[in-house]
């Protein structure tokens, strides 16, 4: 028989570590964090026995050839924690090493014995051996004291004194900075965490049509307009700006207005319809610019503090010069046409999909790759991939690792509007962040589950929710029918749950919401397929309310995170309410939202105090940051009115005393 | 820069398997099943687009080279399920193959353009040569439809004859029988399960100590008086019995009656401070005969359908022949002393454990691997392991293993009374079933949320609970003041909501319940240190009860399982109900037991009906298995009353209507 033993010492590990958090899958996947973030290491450490445990966190920046350590502190059932900090962009990996710490065993049993009343005579003998052979592992400033200790334990007629050196702290000290760790047991994966720039997290976007950007109505617009449009958009508080594809527009199949099946010679066609004569995913349309109007473009944004981001849409028009060069790339039909997108039986002709089973998949990964580095070379940092789930997963998580080897800082954002299992993987794979449901969700119970979902299950460790009321492709009913209260309330609630969060304007902020026919999702005369001009100064716009909104977002940490989103009863289904709060608890955001457009709503809201870390007994001050009104709150039930018609939310800072009774934080 | 594609041809596979189940750990330890279950496999299974996919479940038993495969079918939300019986003891593995199926995308697609109307004229091309494509890889009995398939979607001139064959279900079955699986995906991890005969699952344990098992009071008990007994053990309808360690016992620091720390000379000592002059752990104790008086109890027992389990005590008397031999498979104290079993401030002075640290590790394993074998080979096929927990769980893992490979239908019963952490890990890494906190849980919100936890939460796939409601370690409280009644309750409450349970007797069944001292769970003149004499046949003895609930245990199979264990309202805290059914629902067990001990309780049952497969438009039957007694009910809610003074309980066969209005099963 066949007798097998663990490899070499192995058997002599005693320790078990499991359940490690964060993790992905078992580290398949790494869990998301942003630069400055305290990461919190939890697992269970436990051996046989009864002997004691020393376990130590061990990290590194995978660019750092050398580890860190921390140690653990056990919080009890054999949960141990620790924490440490990324501070640079990229892949960091830890893991836990654990092993019986015997000197610690000891010292901790002596201790009970002396309790007790044991003899210890041998028991100081015992440590006085472990001392010993611990000798020859520590650095030469212990090597002396220990050795007294030694003599001491082994030598003194003073058993008082021998007790005290023997429990002591210093000697505690002097054999933890060199634990014994031959028998060390490692969890066997390494846990990956990306690190990204705060942006990957905490972002605010900003949608619109640079070709709808001229100041004169039926004139194209350019890059040049959309340079002009910059301040216009800092002033509303953005700091991504997405355009949709600038780059060539094919002439095959062009879709005319409002998605007509032919287009008439003027129309200017879908910009997803990628690819022309004048070239493809590296070219930008010419009735845009140039190049050099695309750098000074990017350049004026990045003097306002907004970061441009590109559309990804890998599709070819019928005229790209891929489908020419590259017709294996294709799907070939038998009579020698190409397969364009459908989905039975709706057909997108002017479209051809790449067909990733292609026998010459990695020429073409290759290429799609260099489009991304292409566009991150003129400074781009950001990218919005459209329909990332009509494209092979495995090529994107090749993809993004191989652009974030040039450009650490590439944020990667999903548009697949799908199901949750293929929306779950696009997040574990790589990308940053993710278009959610959010639009669809309008109810207080669907918000609820939907956001405590996202927030804090699993998908809390990978999936970073990206909130838009709408987009050009998606103008939900809600919208249609909630007049400027429901855009309101859409977008405060968009701003307020999550910390990224978009909207697609100027049809936005003027109110526009008129669907292509009764029951569509789709806007009248979308300008994903004509010009439009937009009088963006327009009175009753609402730029003003989101800047205010925006500047919130911006003066308070609190929406810059997530993982503290918390719902608060309130007994009036038409209000919702939450709170985030930083880690410290010095920044408190609640947030209550009439979601009812139309009626004025009141109720009484309860708010957990201790978790908000307010003193029960005495009044805090809720200052609503949307109306400048403050009110004194007492208790955890008070009263909330919210009147669609001026404001249908509140976004309270709440302000509660500190230190002393003279000294309110709400006072400075 | 270093560009690495995915190897060969895996950038083409785009369909992802994830969120596999059963499976424990990511395939780091297996799931537990019995031999004859249908193990129920689900994924998750997708791929970017819309094309069909194809997914195989893979299965085999490690013995057989030849994996079996068997269909996932699609159940929703990308969840795929299917599956497979386990037939044989030993260790099986499974895992899933998914590909896109192009000819079924092709069928399902050409069914939605024929449904609009489209021109398929190309369509039916296509399908020609995804066919023609498809022929060298089938097999010869379909290479000819096939080709007469090409032609007439190539050349026929009906159109509707075309199509019908086109979307035909033999077209189907044929390209299905051998699809194309080139690009084939499969989860990377083949997933185990560890299959038991149906005892590690369901077992009905008795545990007595031999030595008092002599009909003479006051004369050291032997196994041929073990023998004598077994009728008795029998008729009350256990199993497995369980005997205390039958080593010789240690003479050095032996223990005195009550734990006394120093024995008088005719004290017995503890039969778990293994080893003497007369040997060790694969000697008998002389008192209680020879290995030939073994063998001869194994048989009889065998004859009476009941399996003798060994306790596995790993730890030596400090008399015990090892002590001498291997110095080093403990630890010596500077004084030239063996350091005995401690916990501090108490001493177990009787009992030196092993040092798994040991330098000489290998050979220790090897030794107490042999002891398991030495007993298996002598017939032994159960093991209950005391306090596995204070050794190496690296050597469980290993030893478990090992004497699977010679004995698979060999049966671990873990006695690690510890944190939960601790146990759940000896599970998984092989112990078949585990003792549990039930002694202390017995209130009903205790009970129904331990039992939930271990039968609806991730330890149902590892850890199989064995409810004891006494050991010769733990006579709990409840037992002390319950009385009578108190007795049968726990009984039915071990036997009904778990398959495995067990008794420490003759105690249980005669009332014993008479602690050391108030507020200790020892028992008087407990047998661990002392003989002592049954009057089994005593008129008071609940061996009559016992024997009637394990003839119930026995005759209805939903309570051979814990997976359908689920508990229902009752308006009454001191009842709790609770119901297990076969997985075709044929065999529905409902138990009501009044867990006040003293009181009659009577309140209102809620049963799920549908769930239990009850019409709740018409009565059915309870028949009160204990009693005898029927009654009829209807609808969800019945009232129910228990005098604890003649029945604290009623297990229910729940008996519905079948078939027709006339054929009632319960008139059968």
């Amino acid at each position: 028989m066949n007798v097998e033993h663990p490899h070499s010492q192995s058997g002599r590990s005693r320790v078990l570590i499991e359940e490690i958090t964060p993790q992905v899958d078992h580290g398949r996947f790494a869990a998301k964090r942003v630069v400055g973030d305290r990461v919190v290491v939890r697992a269970r450490v436990f051996a046989d026995g009864h002997d004691a445990i020393h376990a130590m966190l061990r990290y590194r920046h995978l660019a750092d050839e050398q580890w860190s350590e921390t140690e653990l502190d056990s919080v009890g059932n054999d949960w141990w924690q620790a924490t440490f900090q990324v501070q640079k962009i990229g892949r960091y990996e830890f893991t836990i090493d654990a092993w019986i710490d015997r000197f610690a065993t000891w010292q901790r049993d002596l201790h009970k014995r002396v309790d007790a009343g044991h003899d210890v005579t041998v028991d100081l003998l015992s440590g006085a051996e472990i001392i010993e052979e611990h000798l020859p592992v520590v650095d030469s400033s212990h090597q002396q004291p220990l050795k007294e200790y030694v003599s001491l334990l082994r030598e003194s007629n003073h058993r008082p004194t021998q007790i005290q050196a023997a429990l002591s702290e210093d000697l505690a000290k002097r054999m933890r900075a060199h634990s014994d760790r031959r028998f060390s047991s490692r969890y066997p994966t390494a846990l990956p965490i990306e690190v990204d720039r705060i942006q990957g997290r905490f972002s605010t976007w900003y949608e619109f049509f640079p070709r709808s950007a001229s100041s004169q109505p039926g004139q194209h617009g350019t890059l040049a307009d959309c340079r002009e449009r910059l301040p216009y958009v800092a002033e509303m508080g953005f700091d991504i700006l997405y355009l949709p594809p600038i780059h060539p527009i094919g002439r095959s199949f062009r879709k005319g207005k409002n998605n007509a099946v032919k287009a008439l010679p003027d129309d200017v066609g879908s910009p997803w319809a990628i690819g022309a004569a004048e070239g493809g995913h590296k070219a930008i349309h010419p009735q845009l610019g140039t190049i050099e109007d695309f750098r000074e473009l990017l350049s004026a944004a990045r003097d306002l503090g907004i970061e441009i981001a590109m559309d990804i849409a890998f599709q070819c028009a019928p005229d790209h010069p891929y489908v020419a060069a590259h017709p294996d790339w294709f799907r070939q039909r038998p009579d020698g046409s190409i397969q364009y997108a459908e989905n039975p039986p709706k057909k997108y002709q002017d479209i051809y999909p790449f067909d990733f089973e292609s026998p010459d998949w990695q020429a073409l990964w290759d290429e799609l790759k260099s489009v991304l580095l292409f566009w991150a070379n003129e400074g781009v940092r950001v990218f919005r991939v459209d329909n990332p789930h009509t494209k092979s997963f495995a090529f994107w998580e090749w993809a993004i690792a191989e652009v974030k080897k040039e450009y650490a800082d590439a944020i990667f954002l999903a548009e697949a509007f799908t199901r949750p299992a293929v929306m779950s993987r696009l997040a574990k794979l790589g990308f940053s962040q993710s278009y959610t449901y959010f639009t669809w969700r309008n109810t207080k119970p669907e918000l609820t589950e939907y956001l405590t979902e996202l927030t804090q299950g699993a998908a809390r460790e990978f999936f970073r929710p990206n909130l838009w009321p709408n987009t050009p492709d998606i103008l939900n009913e809600f919208l249609q029918f909630g007049g400027r209260s429901g855009l309101m309330s859409r977008y405060v609630l968009a701003a307020t749950l999550s910390a990224a969060c978009g909207i697609y304007g100027p049809t936005f902020e003027l109110g526009v919401v008129t669907p292509r026919e009764p029951g569509s999702e789709e806007y009248l005369d979308s300008e994903k397929y004509q010009l439009q001009h937009w009088h963006i100064d327009a009175p009753e716009s609402l730029r003003h309310f989101i800047a205010r909104v925006n500047r919130i977002r911006r003066e308070n940490p609190s929406l810059h995170d997530n993982s503290s989103l918390r719902f608060h009863p309130v007994d009036n289904e038409q209000l919702i309410c939450y709170s985030k709060q930083t880690e410290d608890g010095g920044n408190v955001i609640v947030t209550v939202v009439n979601l009812d457009p139309h009626h004025v709503q009141s109720g009484w809201v309860d708010l957990p105090l201790s978790c908000l870390g307010v003193d029960s007994t005495q009044p805090y001050q809720m200052h609503d940051l949307l109306s400048e009104e403050r009110y004194l709150w007492h208790g955890s039930r008070n009263f909330v009115q919210l009147n669609p018609h001026t404001a249908p939310a509140s976004i309270f800072c709440l302000r509660k005393r500190v230190r002393s009774e003279s000294q309110f934080e709400y006072f400075l």
